[in-house]
């Protein structure tokens, strides 16, 4: 088994509230994060999957397709929109890294897995967001 | 002379939009920038000062004060805020990278270079704003 | 179970030196690293915490929080600081980076994890420290 | 236990080519990484260690014997060179990233992990190598 | 005046040959870079234009036609390109990272700096080419 | 004429004094800084050399003589140093990074520019010194 990783950006508008708290209970809890008209953030978006190098190509996964997943499953969704207000999966939940990192796994792990391209069968095993280069989150999947 | 520069962060939300064009117009010139909910980046703000070190200090110019005054002047303005709708010198300029740069300029040139602490007096330089680590705009002042 | 991680960086100055050892043994083993008047770095803490996302606050800990740990039981010991001199836990334990991850981690252990803020109850995961961007230690605690 | 990790880079050339696919599969599957004259990279070789610190030292493994053992065994055959043309291990095996992790741990695992220096018995825990900042290969060994 | 920048990357083989020389000769001089099969990295390009913020657009250039004609008028001749065995400015002169920055010169002044996209007419104003990130030349053009 | 620039890094200690001032003046105004123990940084050292690239070579400057020079100049001096206490020129002047790039110029400026290696005649044009990441100085020369 050997882990194979892509990492693409995204720039996206957030903001954290809880409907069901008060102004005061929010921008106490939130701080800075809690303006309503949101800010922003240069992502990073990193994705591990895990097999064994097929013996013809060489790949885990042919990187092409992975980049062309990450795109159409995860970037084409994000990047360039305000994940609160245009995101399906950000309407009710609170669009922290954490909560960012576990739906890029929802999006991918559906695809990704199932043999492609005619290479071997590789497993996603990771996805790590960065929100600044100081902040990321890592989830690995369900239990 | 001898240059001194620092760098601080700010993550910030802003959309392209030219109230004079019609939707069709805004959309072909600006592209997914012209999402009216924005989206954002994690910028980084590259200040330089010139002068000559102070024997004194050795500093051309205190480092803590010139982040306070990084801070009070640009980043208490624009971090975790919507530069479109939250930003005065934005309401009617366009806050495209080049623009943030000169915006910062012009609330920096006011402050620094009329002799601080004790230490010997500094010029602004140089302001450098990157949108992502791919693209910045570098602004010197004047004419 | 998600992984969240935040960096901050310190200053400090070491040197490596075994009392045990002769002069000549000590610049032997340890060469440049064993001048006694020491000599630094910009070291990088990087700190992770393990657990489930409030489903209230999105957050596996809220990061204001971490970071004021952060600050409070590892920057404010380590950071301008001599380490040999001036940190407790190196008076007689060699400042090597494996050793200042494994100080950071006794320091920050008995903190995390304790359920804060109301948040849920979050796990120390792993603290890494890098000593250059070409060199880090990792320690995941325990035996 | 502790992990150490160290880095290390080297330029080198690689295509990839199955020779026994036609010309026109060949590009179909591998684009422009067909060209038969080569393209290249700078390469990030990352070497992790696991051990206990040596309680003389402080070292789970001298840093610079590791930094030693990585040049002999890897970057002496690797750095400034054609992968497919001049490196053994890649005449009939294709240099992608996976296969490159794969081969420098194979290199490396017949000499780290049997006691250096008088320090702790270390073993080798993990082997990356970064093609470019945005794709890497992770291999921990084993079945 | 404002300065913009935009860098991008490619990934590229050369080496160092003088074919007047003896290999002894350019052995001794060019060292580990004289192996002829050649070596590679993954070189930034990052390319500077100078000119006033269009007062309806906010931009020095459309970042996008600027995208373009980097990867138009070098990227697709460089990239995952042998740089003497594949492009014609290199046949005679040896691709020294000086001498890369100087041809990416030549190949952009003659497109940048004539007014597009209904945008002002910004000037070429400074080519960048870092080998690796330790390494960069800088053109200015002129004489 | 074209600028080549090489970066090395180097460890170091330092802290910030006034021999002329009492404790309590420098503790004002250096802060952590004048803690006389010493704190450490991974300074960058970047040198950038200007002339015309050889016609034979198509180098400005041999890179590896710079490396030489840089190590034999700056680096073996300052590198795993106490720079107040085992440094000469910071015996009395205090090693702000300013007063370093001016050092490091000085040390540079008398070995640079005398042509070398047979290749053409390059000059010192730009020292930059970095602390850290966010903060650095340059020194062009002069008078």
């Amino acid at each position: 088994m050997i882990e194979l990783t892509r990492r693409a950006t995204f720039s996206a508008s957030h903001f954290y509230w809880n409907e069901e708290w008060t102004v005061e209970k929010n921008e106490q809890v939130f701080g800075r994060c809690a303006r309503r008209n949101g800010h922003g953030h240069n992502y990073t978006l990193e994705v591990t999957v895990a097999g064994e190098p097929d013996p013809v190509t060489g790949f885990v996964v042919d990187l092409k397709w992975l980049k062309d997943v990450m795109e159409r499953e995860v970037l084409d969704a994000y990047d360039h929109r305000h994940l609160n207000m245009e995101v399906a999966e950000f309407a009710k939940v609170i669009p922290t890294t954490e909560n960012i990192a576990i739906a890029a796994w929802t999006r991918l792990a559906g695809v990704i897995g199932q043999g492609v391209n005619g290479t071997a069968v590789a497993q996603l095993s990771r996805v790590r967001v960065y929100e600044t280069p100081e902040i990321f989150a890592e989830y690995r999947g369900g239990q």
